[in-house]
């Protein structure tokens, strides 16, 4: 298959001219936001997008506000020359890569805040993670004005966050989530899987385990506060550093579950320190929809 | 001049499609947001409007969430038959009049802070009352997806936020700010100005009085905070109850000058209570833009 040309723009203004001309030919927009360092998870994503949008826009910005201090800001994966082959070959139309000054202005001081849904898991141990989050993804909607934006469920509470504000802020784009990409052994396919040495590499399907063996434990009947200590347990004397949360929650609110009850949707979220990676990983607690998906 | 035919609209629904319509036409749409009790200030906006824009959308709704514990919520005057009345002499093509449940979802938690701006002046003494107004504002611009926004300078750092707020966050409209419409004494137009007992209405113009001495005395060389500070006495003295604030401030970033500098836009905000009505105001230093503009 020959690939598509790719155009790649730096500019709001360009990526607001060019949707505008799609709309004056009726052409539906899909809008893929990345940090890079593109996956199949990743791809996955833009396949959705291409199946349900005449046009797909692929943006590529590593956003500083969603990394603390300390984090991997600098060390992050960048290899934009990559990342546009990767969906020039899957018929991407458009890259949108624009720079830090262009994304931030001057005096820039705007901040979406998802109260309750920020704070909790991945907020409680990433301080401003989420309100850097929000309010970029909500620059990027509004810059591409696009119809549908599609996001992995890997992050699954940047997903509902999102879901929320878009709905909250009335920002007329559908939110998809896509499932996340598996490597065979159950590991979530993660940037940020590339820290991780040839033995922590071993260690790392133990976090896809462990939500497997959670899930089956709580709709068998197990108190949710009771499988979070179980699995702390089962991670740490699996070689992973340290366990940052593993929960079972509402899957909607994410407050926390004790019971399963078969008519509320549950979700199993964790993070854990393996290395110099921080690994997240989530799944639901119905089984259907637990079945790995394997990139080839 | 017969009044063209107003289309009053009560879902966000209805509005997105009204606007489709229009540009599919290629028609340019203008917003003007209102919480309705319309005066002459507003039609000055709907005027302003129209004459940029094909198409005029004006929005009445009263904001509970930018209204404090034991502010007027439930007393600000409400009278849609009489706005909508108003709003169609001029020639406005749609009044968006939702009600709370259309604009606030159940479970809605979104917040849109912006921080400096946000906690000073106005803010300081309505604590969460600039959330309120860009969350709200924010949901309009993207609902109604307009070109253009109309926005009295009478709510200054109100203007001064949604500015901010627009630009940070990529929202695809254009703000405009209209001059403030005063009466005859000098009194800036307020639908909370019903409110004043007739002796209370003979003391008011002292605010807007002292703005404009304050103005000529800084331009003079006076000390900003001195100026403050003999402002605090002069509307004690006219009779006002009590002053929350009156500053001299930067035009943009609101923070407190000193010093005139004919180079740096300043501007000088006040609120003092009177009665049961709590006013506001605000003059440009500059001479060039104090000159009344007389509602007839």
């Amino acid at each position: 298959m020959t690939p598509k040309p790719l155009v790649t723009l730096r500019t709001g203004r360009e990526l607001r001219a060019r949707v505008r001309e799609w709309r004056a030919s009726n052409l539906s927009v899909g809008l893929v936001p990345t940090m890079g360092a593109l996956h199949e998870g990743h791809l996955a994503l833009v396949r959705t997008a291409l199946s349900t949008c005449d046009r797909v826009i692929v943006s590529l910005f590593v956003n500083p506000t969603q990394f603390g201090a300390g984090e991997d800001f600098a060390a992050y994966p960048r290899n934009e020359a990559r990342d546009a082959a990767l969906i020039a070959g899957e018929g991407a139309h458009v890259l949108f890569a624009p720079g830090v000054d262009e994304m931030f202005a001057e005096g820039e001081v705007t901040e979406v805040h998802v109260p309750g849904l920020d704070a909790v898991l991945e907020g409680a141990h990433r301080p401003g993670h989420f309100t850097g989050v929000a309010t970029v993804v909500a620059k990027l909607l509004n810059l591409a004005q696009a119809d549908h934006a599609f996001f992995g469920k890997k992050d699954y509470q940047q997903l509902q966050i999102i879901i929320r504000m878009v709905d909250d802020l009335c920002i007329p784009t559908e939110i998809h989530g896509v499932e996340t990409v598996r490597e065979k052994d159950g590991l979530a396919l993660s940037s940020r899987n590339a820290y991780l040495t040839e033995q922590e590499r071993a260690i790392a399907p133990a976090l896809h385990a462990t939500l497997m063996q959670m899930a089956e434990e709580f709709r068998a009947g197990g108190d949710g506060g009771r499988l979070e200590l179980n699995a702390r347990t089962r991670l740490t004397a699996a070689g992973f550093a340290s366990v940052d949360y593993v929960a079972v929650v509402d899957a909607e609110t994410l407050a926390s579950l004790h019971v399963y009850d078969a008519m509320r949707p549950a979700r199993i979220l964790a993070a854990a320190k393996l290395g110099r990676a921080r690994l997240i990983d989530n799944i639901s607690v119905s089984s259907m929809e637990n079945l790995p998906i394997n990139p080839d």
